[in-house]
This record gives structure tokens, C-alpha cells and sequence, in this order.
């Protein structure tokens, strides 16, 4: 009898243990819903956006080009719509070698200050990744940095979401600017 | 030996017990490859896009222009191309206080009757909401109502996604329209 | 105590075959952070997209028109831009009975080589499928095949994401060419 008592101790034991794995089992079921931190990208890296103008006589150097022109709404660009196929580079020299490109088009859309609107592709073909990642969101000029959405990816970032924070680097007449794109997955497979 | 029995059905009631929590525990985890019901968004709420087209004279009132024409593909602007920076507002006066603004295009692509396609931001920066909602799709203009996609977010909404069902409030005349929009999000962090 | 024995073997017997069940259930839950597998889509089907640009005179066949010309960057349409309302077929013969539409638009943004951007959203009302599928992404023209992302869906696709793949099937001169899409899906509700 006494070692049934053992028995029946040492089980009720295990069985708290059990429990324990088994709502831990059960909670990390629940938070598998919610599993995304603005503080974890399960990637991150930062590249520099190259967007040089094409202004009608520098095609050798020019990698975007004006496909509509701005409207009279305004006296900011609105409806200014630039088609690129620019470089992008790890640091924020124009002519270092480029590891990607980003292939797409924004557009101005504000009548009373700056303000973009892009949708385009970061392209790589480098030793260090192949693939896609298609991007769109508003940018607000104004602020220091602005917050677009990584939609998709195709490769090595096949399925991927995440977030590009961007920041204008420089602004250079109307003809060059760079960004700094800070890009965080938060969904990596 | 009546201990003993008495133990190994309380042991056998654990069992059962316990094997439902793993169950439900297991079943949870499952589930949470599914865990989308289209009649459970996580977050839902009704805005109305204002848009009111520039018509060459009333830049002050205006928050749209036309920036490519209508081609010749049938009669019903195949092709134009809208930019837009339009106020949301919470009730369908055009007048009432802007909540967001929607940032972004259309055009009309049906060459036999109107039939539109959208892709914008809904910038948000009120005490309510800061950030952004990704957004595109096919506003299928017969139809009395159409789903787009949101395809991301930014702030408070990191990383949502959901659909925006449309359905036109009104239409006048070639300047001014309206659409209701049920913003329905089913991926909430 | 034989009997005693006999139950507590059976009851350590039990507790392996539930643990093991609760090291399932909770793997299962871990996974279900990362179940997406490349080769393995949860819907996937080959649809033909068929592009006949308007020449300016046959508005009867044409399906797509263009809206911005080409700019004089580099030698190849760099620029232009075409939206379309494109029949998409379950085999290569353009005049087989569409299944679906394509409704959206791309444009060329390479001047030194062909390549495009495409965004735009399968519309499907038939008594297979009703609902859309929202797609965006590079077409990296030299490449055999190329990967678009799904962004979103709509109705039957509601809330899908995944992957289309695209092959030029034919291209005929200025004004015709189709599309192989192989759509595949990865997330599916």
C-alpha cells in the first residue's frame, strides 16, 4: 500500500509536469498567431536607393525617366510619374557596385508639399541573393523616415512581408537623390 | 487493493481530462494555420473617400488630377490614369473633418463598360490611428460592391492585412464621387 | 500489489504515448510559424494571358492600350506604359472561352533590354472560381521564367497569398503576346 502511495504521488507529479508542457504546448499554439515583433525582423539589412533623372541629353547615366508630366494641381509635382530602373548599392556611394536594382515607377500626389507614392521591385541577382521583393507604400516627405510595406517576395525571399523604412540621404537639385532603405522581414521562410 | 483502484480511476479520469487539453491544445495549433474567418475581422471600420477631380480651375478644392488622357479603346475612358489625394472621413459629408488621407491611383481599363483599378495608401495621423494601410485591386464598377486587398500596414498597423469591400455613395457628374469603404483587417499585431 | 504494478506500468506506458502526443501537438505549433514550402502549394493551376494591343484602329480584338509612350531613355520602351483588360484562357488559343480576366497594367523600365513591371489583379466569375487574385512584381524579360508575388485575394481566394510564375509563351510582333501564368498559392483559407 505504501508503495502505492509512491505510485500515485510520483503520478500526480508528472501529471503537474505534464500539464505545465502541455499549456506551454497550448500557448505557444495561440502565440503562433501573433508571432511578429517590430523589434525582431527575422532579416534585416540596409541598402541605398540611386534615383538619377534622365534630363533629356544624359542617357549614359540617367537610370529613371519622366513618363507623365506634373499637372497644374499645385505647386509640387502632383501627378509627376517616374518610371526607374535604379541601383542599389551598400553604401551610399553612387557609383560603388551595385547589389541590387529597384525596378518601378512613384509619382508625386500632393498639392501643397513633396509628397511620393511608390510600388516597385528590389531585384537581386548577386552571390549573396537571388529573388524579389515587391514593395509599395505612400512617401511623406516631410518626415525624417516613412514606413512602406513589403508585399511579397520571390527566391530567396520567397514569400516574404516586412517593412522599408526609408530616409531621404540627399536631394540634389531636381535630377538626383538617394535613399536610405532600411529593410526588415518580419516573415521569412 | 480499494486505494488502489480508487487511484487508477481518478489516474484514468486524469487521463481523459488531460487528453482533451492535448487534444485542444493540438487542435488550437492546427487551427492556427487557419486561423482567418471572413465574418471575424480583427479590426473593422467604415470610412468615406471623397474625390474630387481637378477640372483645370479649382486647384483650391480639388484633390485629384488627371495625369494621362482617355485612349481611343472604346467609350469609356479606357486608360485614363487619375492621381489622387483624397480626404477620409468617418460620415459621407465631404465637408466633415478628415480622419486619413488616401494617397495613391486609378484608371479606367474596360474598353465595353466602367471598370476600375486602384492602388493606394490610407495615411493615417490622427489621435485615433498613426500609420498606414496598403491597398489595391479591381473596382469591378457594375457591381454594387468590391473587395480590394490590403496587402500591408505600417504603425498601428504593422504589418496588417484584410480586405476593403467599396461600394459608391454617390456619383456626380464627372467631378465628384464618393465611396464607402468597410475596412475589414483579419492579420492584426 | 501485482495489480499495483500492472496499473503504474500501464500508467508510465500511457504517459510516454502522451507525451509524445504533446511533443507532436506542440511541434505542430512551432511549425505552424513556417509551413510554407516551396514545392508544395495548397491550390495551384496554369491559366494564358493573352495582351492585343490597340493599333488605333482595331478596337474590336484589342485588349490593352497604351497610355504613356515610350521616353527616349535607352532603346527600349523605357517608359511606356499599357493597361490592359486581358482574357486569360486555360490553354494557349486565344480564342478559347475565358476563364478570368486581367485587369491592370504594365510598363517597360530597362534601357538597355527588354523588361517590364507588371501590377494587376485575375478577376474570376465563373461557376468554378468567383473572386480575384491581386499580383505585382518585376518581369525580368530575359529570364525563362519569372516569379510575380500574390498579394491578396478576394471571394473564393479570399485572403491568399503565393507565387506566379510567368513564361513568354509567343510574342508576335508590336501588338500580340501571351503569357503563361502558373499560379500557385501558399496560403490558402
Amino acid at each position: 500500500m505504501m508503495r502505492g502511495d509512491h505510485t500515485s504521488q510520483k503520478l500526480a507529479f508528472s501529471f503537474i509536469l505534464l500539464l505545465i508542457i502541455v499549456l506551454a504546448s497550448s500557448q505557444s499554439a495561440l502565440a503562433s498567431k501573433k508571432p511578429l515583433n517590430e523589434k525582431s525582423p527575422c532579416k534585416r539589412f540596409v541598402l541605398y536607393y540611386h534615383d538619377t533623372l534622365f534630363n533629356g541629353t544624359d542617357a549614359a547615366n540617367a537610370t529613371s525617366a519622366t513618363v507623365a508630366n506634373k499637372t497644374r494641381l499645385g505647386d509640387f509635382n502632383f501627378g509627376m510619374l517616374v518610371v526607374f530602373d535604379d541601383p542599389m548599392t551598400k553604401d551610399n556611394h553612387l557609383l560603388s557596385p551595385p547589389v541590387g536594382r529597384a525596378q518601378g515607377f512613384f509619382f508625386y500626389d500632393k498639392k501643397n508639399e513633396y509628397n511620393a507614392w511608390f510600388a516597385f521591385t528590389l531585384v537581386f541577382n548577386s552571390s549573396e541573393y537571388k529573388g524579389t521583393l515587391n514593395i509599395m507604400g505612400a512617401d511623406l516627405m516631410p518626415q525624417k523616415t516613412r514606413d512602406l510595406s513589403v508585399v511579397g517576395g520571390t527566391g530567396d525571399f520567397f514569400m516574404a512581408r516586412g517593412i522599408v523604412t526609408i530616409e531621404t540621404d540627399t536631394l540634389q537639385g531636381d535630377f538626383y537623390f538617394r535613399l536610405k532603405m532600411d529593410i526588415k522581414l518580419y516573415e521569412c521562410y
